[in-house]
């Protein structure tokens, strides 16, 4: 990554663990369940505009260049990783 | 809550919240993009069961008390609440 | 359910099955593969919205009659049987 | 693909049509809510499974193909797509 992508990527992250903080004091003060739930849902939300932000960068840059290359083991290996980031998405979120 | 189950909450979101550190650490590092993706994805996995905890508590308290109150429209309302957590897991994740 | 509602979601499951074979048929015929992917999303999402309103009638219904019942035991099994499916939902989506 | 690999996906597709058959029935037969919600999940479990095959396939063929030539207004559009693929995911699901 550039680093100015970097830093915009680094500034979402601290957003986030200020959001969550936020929702641990909301737990700490007893909000509303629901409130709760939603707070978190929408840190999850933040958390999937990074992984969409990172993927990006990874295709556009060490992705391309790997399939480009002459390596045929390191392709299929790539290509791995990318398939493993989906299959993950199906089982965590 | 008891005061029991919300510590454990809080202790969660608070480890939670170093983990989103150790993240952002990461990319100033310029760590490899698919294992920061990877942890960002272990860190929603980990909101995802304090959303469970949190739903399966105010199901066993919020929800049954209002379900078996005699007042219809906050019933409705409850259920309605419940269906939006639904709808929001699908949009967000 | 009532009736209608039992033929409202049979049409729509209906379609669904019409929707598929559709997508069979594009496999059949070669078509481009993110094509095919997005078709095979869209049935998801068709599968999603009965989803959501099978919930809503079951969270009207059963669940409203047992939560209001005496029966602890019956409670807890039907709160059980609603976190069940929020967990699935995080686990194969 | 390959015809093996297409014939492949095809009964896999089948199988899923057959599936949401069933499940039709299950509404017909006026079964227990939870049970089919469960099935509904298992389809669409199934249907995951082949956008992973197809997805993989893309990858390996078309994508990697693409990545490797060099028009980059090409590569530039295929990395939207996949992009978008990702992104749907968390929409639809």
């Amino acid at each position: 990554m550039t680093g100015e992508e970097s830093t915009k990527i680094v500034n979402r992250l601290k957003s986030i663990e200020e959001h969550v903080r936020g929702v641990t004091k909301m737990v700490e003060d007893d909000a509303w369940c629901i409130d709760i739930i939603n707070q978190i849902s929408a840190v999850q939300a933040a958390l999937q505009m990074v992984n969409l932000l990172m993927l990006d960068q990874h295709l556009h840059t060490c992705v391309t260049t790997t399939l480009r290359s002459d390596n045929m083991d390191e392709r299929t290996e790539m290509i791995g990783q990318i398939m493993n980031v989906f299959e993950a998405k199906g089982k965590f979120n």
